[in-house]
């Protein structure tokens, strides 16, 4: 699994630093009041961060890497350029309950244009991570961009009158779970209210069945009748990028949007750890934010970016059956004699030097206990390198996929290795 | 900074995967008892940790990456291989007081062989850690490994008569100052005590001036006549391995060794962020604990291994003049014409698939503000594709060091700039 991380994270910074990114990282916790006190949205973590008392000022670890980014930008808009494009690879912290797929320490990356209206910024968030995903060995009927507005919701609250930050933000989260429950539950929230299997009741939106009907026509709309999105479309365009999909129903549930936003979902099959298949859901989305930095520094610093779960990303990928990675435990030169080392460093040195993953056996057991080591370790095959193979300038080389046991002079050892690796 | 430091880590993580090493990852914090009460040292952090209260259990931040390691070896001794080889990257805290090279949370790089007695073992970690140092540009001239034993100082505490764990524990960290403040103040530390130059009194070892006397002369001697390093020499020489330097006046602070320590030093000048020439001391150090996982499970399972603080590390090799990084800056593709978005793509399309960092400018201001955010950014050059340059297949290039300026074919364009970065 690390290793799978390692080679996705990999390919992340190759894109990004080709794309013109900067690196940025910001601390792990703050004050309180300096990243918490701006979340717009209740389902964001509220409660749901880890805070603890340092003398006498809150601190709380870092929920997400927008509120760290925009207080960063807002402290040192003199010195970044504009626009400010920036990635980051952090953990983040949720204080909520762990469950599947759900947890409180995961990796999250991030990539953000600050500074900037310009809709190429957008589209090209949405190229970035399709070619990061096809880095990853994904092929394009593999996922898809999904993208809408902000506009195209705001338009319609405002066409059925709906016009309390409250009643707003309940209707967007309610509408942000369609996926998940069907629109037969969701319309429980648009309306009254709902009750979940556990009995938990959720209040609703208190729309009327009117409001619901017209939204319900609204979101089956297959129509980007909205000015940026044909803006968007067009770089698409510029850029031969196809592999979007104009989506109504992807909401987002955070209230900062205020323009495009898009989710990306991915097409094949995903199974929980009992085997069973799951709804996978998005593995990360983002949009425009432009007012969100003005909170942390009166400044006016429109903004767009995305957010991706490299966990949930890793699990999915790690399920594509195609998917090989390189074999990464080493090859085992067993010990017989310690007065041998240093011919056992011989052949270490010639594997390392050729970049074959290689290690003399560190422990202190017999050639029994060194074996149970190397099926321990799943490694691909040990060097036997006793007295007699010394003077005959060979090694025996065991196989341990298949068994096989061969002699092997010293000066062909690195191809037939190679072969088997 | 942040390029050197993804330089530093894909550098140790190629060679930590070729020398057999599994990458391991552990939460950044535990409750507090699990990872908290087996601090030996007092100098460690102890209320010197970030904790808070969840529910009714503290839970602390990790300031180390050694105790996690321990616990999680107790908590899977039936699952890991033994000796079990593992290396680990990760962010601690320490909640002190923040000053010059000394931060609240810092990146460590952690290297360990859990389970095993063999010497083998503690010799790869040097060896393992200088060919990180010299893949990272350090000639050998650059940096020494300082080697020497805790039974060194065990005998000699024996000798002078010894006991009490608390009288050992301030002897050790006297003995840890020599560097930093010199054999005359030590003095007074394995004394009576010392007054530093704020006047907070250190209560010192009481030890009597025939007992210091034989420390110091012990401390001076060229004799590495300790068993276990006699041992390690061996490996030493086997693996080829020079550049070490037996120095009975490494310490290190920590109770918990057992068998050799060692310590890595760099031999060239580095200056703080005033420009003054400082002593740096050491980027880290290790050396065999045999005792400390039991501590977490009543399971015997010696150990050795190797703590490098990377930010440390970067800031000392960034001070090598003779270092280079390649230009992480992106190439600027100018806007004239957002409806040319199609060309400047095409141009995009040909520098990014050959690798080379680049982007279409993404804000929205004019040409002088597009030049000033590519000085800002140090781009190595911006490129001008207007309507006459489009005509005639051609682009403008301004290298922005020089100033120059000349017209390139679109088929010499990728060649051109290889030239320039």
């Amino acid at each position: 699994m690390n290793g799978f991380v390692g080679f996705v994270i990999s390919n992340i910074k190759e894109v990004m630093i080709k794309y013109g990114f900067q690196y940025l990282e910001t601390p792990s916790f703050e004050y309180t009041e300096s990243i918490g006190k701006f979340l717009p949205d209740k389902d964001r973590p509220g409660e749901g961060v880890f805070s603890f008392k340092d003398e006498s000022k809150w601190i709380s670890l870092r929920y997400d890497l927008t509120a760290p980014l925009a207080r960063f930008v807002a402290k040192n808009f003199n010195e970044i350029p504009k626009p400010f494009k920036r990635y980051q690879l952090g953990t983040v912290w949720r204080n909520e309950k762990p469950g599947p797929g759900r947890y409180r320490e995961f990796l999250q990356f991030d990539a953000d244009y600050v500074g900037t209206k310009n809709l190429q910024a957008d589209a090209e968030l949405c190229v970035l991570i399709s070619e990061i995903l096809e880095k990853c060995g994904l092929d394009k009927a593999d996922y898809t961009v999904k993208i809408s507005s902000r506009k195209i919701t705001s338009k319609l609250f405002e066409k059925i009158k709906i016009n309390s930050k409250e009643q707003i933000s309940t209707t967007l989260r309610a509408l942000d779970k369609v996926d998940r429950l069907g629109w037969s539950e969701v319309t429980k929230l648009l309306g009254k209210g709902r009750k979940d299997k556990s009995g938990d009741y959720t209040k609703g939106a208190n729309l009327n069945n009117d409001q619901i009907e017209i939204i319900e026509k609204a979101l089956n709309s297959k129509n980007a009748d909205s000015e940026d999105l044909i803006e968007i479309i067009k770089i698409f365009d510029a850029y031969n990028f196809k592999n979007y999909k104009f989506d109504p129903t992807v909401i987002r549930g955070l209230e900062y949007y205020t323009g495009p936003i898009f989710e990306v979902n991915l097409n094949f099959d995903v199974k929980n750890l009992k085997g069973q298949t799951i709804q996978f859901g998005s593995i990360g989305g983002g949009g425009r934010y432009d007012n969100l930095v003005s909170n942390f520094g009166n400044l006016d610093f429109p903004a767009t970016g995305i957010s991706i779960g490299l966990d949930r990303l890793v699990f999915a990928l790690m399920q594509k059956k195609d998917f090989k990675l390189k074999a990464l435990r080493p090859v085992i030169i067993c010990v017989f004699d310690k007065n041998n080392t240093k011919k056992y460093v011989e052949i270490l040195n010639k594997l390392r030097s050729s970049n074959i993953r290689s290690e003399i056996y560190s422990g202190e057991g017999n050639l029994k206990k060194q074996m149970e080591y190397a099926n321990k370790i799943a490694s691909p095959c040990v060097i036997f390198y006793g007295d007699d193979e010394i003077k005959k300038a060979e090694v025996k080389l065991r196989n341990l996929k298949t068994g096989d046991e061969s002699s092997i002079k010293i000066e062909n050892l690195v191809n037939e290795i190679k072969k088997l690796i």
